[in-house]
C-alpha cells in the first residue's frame, strides 16, 4: 500500500507494507550514497537488512531512548555525516522509533542546509504516528523539541514486519495513538479495536491512523490550527509523563489516561475502557491533580490560564475549544 | 526605495532608505516582541536606536568576526532565546555583518522550529548581498556554512546611513560585491564605478546590487541552478581567503582578484582594474598557484577534477562553464 502525502513543497509517498524494510533501496535508489541513522534498540537485524542493499552506506548508531535527543548527539551525526563525506546529493535513512526519525531528521534538514531525508520508523508509536509529518527536533535547554525543524522526508517507509521484534508493552503502547485517530476522525478504525484482533489487522490500523494523521497535517502543515485535533489526550498525557517519568509510564499509556480524562459522555468512556483493558493500557491517573494542573500551566506558558482543549461528544468527531486550565480539575477528579 | 523578493512560500519585502533603522519597528511591528542578535562589532549607537523602538526586547552581543560563526555561538543565541521567554510568535532581528545574519538567521530556523526572522544588515557586504537569498548557517567541523537551512527572512532593512561608521577598507572591500553583480548582470551598475563618485551613489549602488541578486535567486532560490552565477570570482576569491587568512586579505579583496583572474577579454581585464584601482583594491594575487589549485579542489570536493567556472565575455553577461580545474593554471600565472 502507498499513498502521497501533499506538502506546501510538493508531496511524498508513504509505503506501508510488509517485507517493505527488505526492499527499501528500490524506493530509495540503489545507486545513491545513504548515511544510516538508528539507535542501540533496533535489532541488528533490522539495521543489516537495510545496510546491504547499498554498495555504499554511513552509520550511526546512538544510545536508545529520549535522553539522545540533544544537540550534543545531533552534532555527533553531522560530524561522522563529515568524516564519510557525505555531499548536498545523498541520503540520511532514519531507521528507529521517534527519536531517531526526530534527530535524524534534523540533521538531514540543517546539512548542508539540508539534505534528502528518508525515514523507515520501527516502532508502532513511530509507523502510525510521527513517522510523517515533517516535524524533526531536539529537546534544548529543560525544553522538550525546543530546537528543530519542519522538513520533510522524500519517502517514509513502514514495515509492520519489523514490529516482530517490538517488545509487547511498546506494542501495546503505540496502538494509543491509533485508538486516537479513530476518536478524532475514524470510527471504522475506533471500531476495529473493539470488536477485532488489533495484532492481525495491525497493517490496516497503522494505514487508517496514518491518513487520519495526514488528511490533517495537510490541512495544517505549519500548526496555526486544526493540527492541534492531532494532541486530543496528549495534553494531560504529557504532564503524565513528566510527572510519572518516562520508563515508569509510556507515551501511549500516558496519552490513553490523557484521552479518558477528556471524553464527557459516559457512553464513550466506557467504549474507550474497555478497549484500553483489551490492550492492557491504563484508563486512570493516580497522580496528584494538583501537580498536573502545574505541570500544564508550565507546560503550555499559559499566562493567561487557558489552554486550547481537544474534546468529542461522538467517535470520529473532534474539536478544538478554548478552556480555563482550572476546568481540567474536575476531569482529573473522575 | 521598496521591492519584494519572491520565494517558493510567498515573498518578503527589502527596503533601502537612508533612516530606515530610525523607522524599523514601524516595518517589523512596535507591539511585537524581538529578540536582537547582534555582534561586538556594531556601534552601539544602532544597536540603541532600533532597540528603544520596542517595549521588549532582547539582546544577544557575540564577538565579532566569522570565528563566533560556530554551533557553540548558536547554542548560546538559542539558550539566550529560551531564557528571554521567546515564543514561536515572537521575531528575531539581526543586526550587523554577514556573520549576523548566517548565525541569527540559523538561530531563527530551529528555534521551536522556525521563527519569524529580520535581517538589518549594518555592511556594504550584507547590505548588497549576504543581507537577501534566506541561505544561513554555521561553520562545523571545519567546513565554512556545513550547517544551517534555507530560512527567508520576514523583511530586510538596509539603511545606507548605518554605512558611516564601517572602516573605510570594509567599505571599499564590500563594494567589490556590487562590481559582481555588475559584470554578472548589470552594465550601468558596472558604469558608475567606472564613472561617477561611489560613495555618493551609494543608495543606487546597494539597490542596483540587490535587485541582481534578487532576480537571480528568484530564479534559483535553491542553488541549483543560475545562482552560481553569484559565485563570479568566489572559486579563486575563498581560495585565497583561506591562504592569506581572512585579515591579511578581506573577503571583497580576494574576490576582486579572483574575479581578475576569471576575464579573457584584456578590454574587460583593463576596465576592470582601473575600478579596482579607484577603489583601493588589489587586482593580482602573489600567492602560490599550486598551493591555490590545491585549495579549489579541496574546496569543491571535485573528484572529477572539474568546476563549474563562472566567466563573463561581456559586462552583464555572465554565464556557466564546466572546465578542468587544472584550466585554472593558466589564469593564476596571468
Amino acid at each position: 500500500m502507498e499513498f502521497e502525502v501533499r506538502t506546501g513543497r510538493g508531496s511524498y509517498p508513504v509505503y506501508v507494507e510488509r517485507g517493505a524494510l527488505k526492499k527499501a533501496a528500490d524506493i530509495i535508489g540503489k545507486a545513491r550514497k545513504v548515511f544510516i541513522v538508528t539507535d542501540s534498540g533496533v535489532p541488528e537485524k533490522w539495521v543489516d537488512m537495510l545496510k546491504v542493499q547499498f554498495r555504499d552506506a554511513g552509520l550511526f548508531v546512538f544510545p536508545q531512548g529520549e535522553a539522545s535527543k540533544n544537540i550534543q548527539t545531533w552534532s555527533a551525526i553531522l560530524s561522522a555525516m563529515l568524516g564519510a563525506g557525505v555531499t548536498r546529493s545523498d541520503t540520511l535513512v532514519a531507521l528507529g522509533g521517534g527519536v531517531a526519525g526526530d534527530i535524524g531528521g534534523f540533521a538531514a534538514a540543517s546539512y548542508m542546509r539540508g539534505i534528502r531525508f528518508v525515514n523507515v520508523p520501527t516502532t508502532v508509536l513511530s509507523q502510525i504516528d510521527s513517522g510523517i509529518g515533517g516535524k524533526t527536533a531536539v529537546d534544548f535547554g529543560g525544553v522538550k523539541n525546543s530546537v528543530g525543524a519542519f522538513w520533510q522526508p522524500a519517502a517514509v517507509i513502514a514495515d509492520p514486519d519489523v514490529l516482530s521484534t517490538l517488545p509487547r508493552r511498546q506494542f501495546s503502547s503505540g496502538l494509543a495513538e491509533a485508538v486516537k485517530a479513530g476518536i478524532i476522525r475514524d470510527p471504522q478504525l475506533f471500531a476495529i479495536f473493539e470488536k477485532d484482533d488489533f495484532a492481525d489487522h495491525i497493517e490496516e490500523i497503522i494505514r487508517r491512523s496514518l491518513l487520519v494523521k495526514k488528511a490533517i497535517v495537510e490541512e495544517d502543515e505549519l500548526e496555526a490550527g486544526s493540527r492541534k485535533l492531532l494532541n486530543f489526550g496528549h495534553t494531560l498525557g504529557h504532564a503524565y509523563e513528566s510527572l510519572l517519568g518516562p520508563d515508569a509510564c509510556l507515551h501511549g499509556e500516558c496519552v490513553a489516561m490523557g484521552m479518558m480524562a477528556m471524553l464527557d459522555s459516559p457512553e464513550l468512556k466506557a467504549r474507550l475502557a474497555k478497549i484500553l483493558e483489551r490492550l492492557g493500557l491504563p484508563a486512570k491517573c493516580d497522580a496528584d491533580p494538583e501537580k498536573v494542573l502545574d505541570l500544564v500551566r508550565k507546560d503550555k506558558k499559559a499566562g493567561r490560564g487557558r489552554i486550547t482543549a481537544v474534546l468529542a461528544d461522538a467517535i470520529g468527531k473532534a474539536y478544538l475549544k478554548d478552556i480555563k486550565i482550572e476546568e481540567l480539575r474536575g476531569r482529573l477528579a473522575r
